[in-house]
């Protein structure tokens, strides 16, 4: 083959210097058969314990836990280890009284926010206002000594009482059979906290990852408008509501009273309060340095609207109150969780739902501000934190507590340090608990609606869904799956569709991965995408492919048609140019990170159909695993060692080499 | 920097060459920044009609099906359209007396073989005898005109059918409620060839892809040894035996009727003709020239024995035998299935399951002989032909048929041409039930079961496992689990765990991706693993890693978090040596082939955590879909372009460069 060659025309430089052998030296090596005489490595083979127990360990401790703990005395590794279990034991000992005074603000502040959320979200979750409280006491308490967010505020939150009263209510009606209703409750409770504990214990945190943020942006998003539209009923006094969620059913609840139902004077306070609400909301917003103004709003509220309807005895008219709250702390629980029974298997399987779902937004949050603060939050920490926090609420008349995304953002605005703000919450509470309960009977239900609606208003990210929609079409399509889901059907659909949209994305990514021809950039010995560099030049005889992707049962036969269809296009552009047909086809393999039985089936089907077609296989860089899998197979004695290849430049320089020898010959 | 600098002596020699810059242009070219001026395109904005359409475009017509179509006229296009969908048409114009010899042989040969497996798929299934004659002739004439594989034999198989027993059972006892049973069994005929049809009409053939195949080999062979087990109680002449097919329960149903249920004439019968079925089977296998011997055997067998009970009456000694079996063709069904009540979604339900799992085996049985006669399969077409015979079949009181592995095997070898032995083998057994159906009674069971254990021995594949085994450990894991559940459980757990595992395997691909610090190959710019090429050298001061998967929620925080690892052990290796701290991160993310809105975070993270260490991050050639997406966040501009490179090689020598420039300033 001579430069003459009317088909080398459109070569490369480089190539084309190979065949002025007195250039070729002062230019890449090319002419030699694996770049300076490097061949592909296979690494040593490993024992079956070695391959389970590597798997394993990249599984489970990838995080590299015992790091600290290397060349430390064995006191000190104890002392490491139970800091592991308590953080406050490691920050505990640099607590000063400046951090104390941000956190006592804070605490201050997140507690005269959780009084009325804890009501409404126990009235969301068909529960009497006391749990709600119950649950903003003792699980902080034990979130401050375990947890390791800094930021994040502990209590019911909306989206996990939401799923309860769908999923509780189910099994027992909430006001004919109370106290079953309580009892599967804590039963869930106890089974939450049992699932993330041991989820945490056993590090499998990376399960709550299968769900992908998108999915969790829409489905956040529809629970807060379920919640907000459950909100209506307490928001204009309506009396005879419905026990559905879904938008449909909601709204024609709404307007089906609208004649007779609806209570002028409870619409009218609700209004005022919840513009009040939203005014400081969007002032804070706009000025951070007046957030105390936001802050301080749900606790004014509360005590102008109960004094005024106390004054006025405005519940005789029709308005909504809270009612008698019975006084004094959390009273024991454990013997109304259901140890045995057919309400055990329902408690569980509630209880793993909500864990999951708590898990999933209390670590959200908690990575949130965590990246803010710059610090690292572990993940299988906070699970046994969450954890044990539940199986202890759940034996003391608690219902599930996670993170509150509110009260969290809340409690970040007013500058807390540690997680002491929780404890001030709970000693708030428990305040509360002991004295002043009574003192919310005149409470009207529109002002804790009202609180209700401005916190979780919050929750609709439309940012981060516009985000979504610009950076990724499919993640979109999920968000807004879930979401749908939610708010047209129920939040169990709308799990439904999260996790099933985020899975359906990964198996959609493995299922068709990427393949695509590789050109060389004039002038050099790289090969990159044709469709991304416009330069890159295709070499006619030689069609290099790239496969970036594990081979495996679920793609092999794809990647095969799809290279052989390249092939095939290949051919009929040669066809249609007058140009020789294709004699060698480059894998280049660097990105396959795995190869199965499926997928070394596959290859051999490749090889022998292309050596039918007088093309010769060439693979170029077949990774450690790959290579491995591959001699195993004896996949190579069939290829044979010779058409494997370093890098692309190397084998496009061994197929001229060749050709020019067949040439001559 | 210089030359002589004590960090210098290990560098590579190119690198070297850059401060000599006399020699740095004989050599490739490294101080320029992207090489020779590229840069990492991105792809021109797609709306998104266009990214949906493309995805769609991919992901179900991958394999191009109009390309056939394309130049052609209108009723060419026809022609070819009415040819995909029956192939009879294409293949019948060249058929011709020769290939009709060699179909008809073997049409007769797996004739032979077919009516006895037949009478026992159809006691296997718990229905009469003659369902599973029904089905070998209804079924195996419309996949003639359909189907695509030449080799597959049509009828009733071993697996569907104990599929079959185990699901309808938990419905309706076979004895008792004999009528609804069959209707069932019909049902569930109709759901499995209309899921069939569906997802062949659908082109969702890739779902069948998701079994992955170390599941299938586990799954039929721990199959094959509860269909083995069963037949134990026809050999051992056993009148009370149990209902379930795990190991334990059938065995200790045989030991414990040792004394007085065992039946000595049927043991020896049955043990005598099975020896004679083996043997013969294994000569032929030994030697392929007369495997006629093999495929004789049964019809053999049947004939004889069935001749010698009548001679004996046998029968009266307790050796039991098929009985009487109505003559006729297929009658009528379409009244029986359930189109409404209770019943429907049970057999819903079953057909679904049944549909899969006959697809399974159908499609991996067509692909096996499709490679070794060379011709391509479509797999969507296959799924179009199954579902049609089965609808048909359900109409006419046939069970799920499908491709069986053993006659499928004898057709191949009698040198079958087309599907014209499914059409001689469909005559032979309408001609038997016509007439001589009553012949078929002094058969003893113990021959039918000797013949199904000779025909269902072939699916435990050693060989497969063991090449498994060979090479890859966990897919092994995953071959066993499913033989195990289906052994010593149920045909439904095995196949549940085939699934998980099967997916599973996916996920903990996706969830751990492999992550791997690259180093230079002296004297040249590649880079490569330096776990897998010991010659490799990593560059002080530079850590160059590979990401080798998209990066997606389910990955995005292990990746980070395994970056910043790799920086640590990296810092803490430098300290050790007393080396200068690293500088540069670059990341070659060649094999990213996606990243959604948690990978992008993720990046931005790791961006924002480096720059705090005064760690610059490099990013090297993204994909595009990669570079698309980093645009769309705006993250490169948060990068900046000039940290953009389009190989690692030139990032490199870019980071060189700078390091002197600051040196010299």
């Amino acid at each position: 083959m001579s430069t003459t060659d009317p088909m080398m025309k459109n070569y490369p430089l480089s190539y084309q210097a190979v065949d002025k052998e007195t250039e070729a030296e002062s230019h890449y090596i090319l002419s030699q058969h694996n770049s300076n005489g490097y061949t592909v490595g296979a690494p040593p083979k490993k024992r079956l314990t070695e391959e389970f127990s590597h798997t394993f360990r990249e599984f489970f401790f990838h995080d590299d836990p015992l790091y600290q703990y290397k060349d430390k005395s064995k006191i000190r590794q104890c002392w490491l280890g139970l800091q592991n279990f308590f953080p406050i034991l490691e920050w505990g000992r640099r607590y000063n009284l400046k951090m104390f005074k941000g956190d006592l603000i804070a605490g201050l502040t997140i507690a005269s926010l959780c009084i009325p959320q804890d009501i409404g979200y126990a009235k969301l979750a068909n529960v009497d206002p006391r749990y709600g409280l119950y649950t903003s006491f003792v699980p902080p308490l034990i979130y401050a000594l375990m947890g390791s967010s800094r930021d994040v505020a502990i209590g019911p939150v909306a989206v996990v009482s939401l799923l309860l009263a769908e999923f509780l209510r189910r099994e027992f009606d909430p006001t004919k059979n109370k106290e079953d209703y309580l009892r599967l409750a804590f039963t869930a409770t106890f089974f939450a906290g049992l699932t993330q504990s041991i989820l945490g214990f056993l590090r499998l945190g990376f399960i709550v990852e299968y769900l992908s943020h998108a999915a969790i942006v829409g489905f956040t998003a529809g629970a807060a408008i379920t919640i907000g539209l459950q909100q209506l009923k307490g928001l204009l006094g309506i009396t005879k509501f419905t026990t559905h969620t879904d938008i449909v059913s909601v709204l024609h609840a709404v307007f089906s009273n609208a004649h007779h139902g609806w209570n002028w004077q409870t619409m009218l306070m609700g209004t005022v309060f919840l513009a009040y609400l939203l005014t400081t909301k969007y002032v804070a917003l706009k000025n951070p340095k007046i957030f105390w103004l936001a802050a301080s709003a749900p606790l004014i509220s509360v005590i102008v609207s109960t004094f005024f309807v106390y004054i006025t005895r405005a519940d005789k008219d029709g308005v909504k109150i809270v009612g008698h709250i019975t006084k004094g702390v959390n009273p024991p629980s454990l013997d109304l969780i259901y140890w045995s029974g057919p309400h055990l298997k329902k408690g569980i399987k509630i209880g793993v739902i909500a864990g999951f779902v708590g898990l999933t937004e209390s670590i959200a949050i908690g990575r949130t501000f965590a990246a803010i603060k710059d610090y690292q939050l572990d993940g299988n920490k906070e699970m046994l934190a969450s954890g044990v926090m539940n199986i202890a609420g759940s034996f003391t008349s608690c219902i599930v507590a996670t993170g509150s995304f509110s009260r969290s953002a809340v409690n970040f605005m007013s500058g807390c340090h540690t997680t002491v703000p929780n404890i001030v919450m709970a000693l708030i509470v428990l305040l509360t608990l002991a004295v002043i309960t009574p003192l919310f009977k005149y409470t009207p239900n529109a002002i804790i609606s009202a609180i209700i609606i401005n916190a979780v208003i919050g929750l609709v990210d439309i940012g981060a869904a516009y985000k979504i929609y610009k950076v990724d079409k499919m993640d979109f399509l999920a968000c807004m799956g879930s979401f749908l889901g939610v708010v047209f059907k129920s939040v169990e659909v709308g799990l439904l569709i999260s996790v099933t949209l985020s899975l359906a994305k990964i198996l959609l990514q493995i299922t068709r991965p990427k393949i695509f021809v590789l050109g060389n950039l004039p002038r050099t010995t790289t090969f990159r995408n044709i469709e991304q560099y416009p330069e890159a030049i295709r070499i006619p005889g030689i069609l290099v492919i790239k496969v970036d992707s594990a081979i495996y049962f679920a793609n092999a036969t794809y990647i095969r048609e799809k290279i052989l269809r390249w092939l095939r296009d290949e051919e009929d552009l040669n066809r249609h140019h007058g140009l020789a047909r294709t004699q060698h086809l480059i894998l280049e393999m660097s990105a396959v990170t795995d190869i199965d039985t499926s997928g070394v089936h596959e290859l051999e089907e490749l090889f022998k159909i292309l050596k039918r077609l007088y093309i010769q296989l060439e693979l170029v860089n077949p990774g450690p695993l790959v290579m491995d899998k591959l001699l195993s197979a004896n996949f190579i004695d069939l290829l044979r060692e010779e058409h494997l290849f370093v890098t692309v430049g190397d084998t496009v320089a061994h197929c001229f080499a060749k050709s020019k020898d067949q040439e001559e010959a």
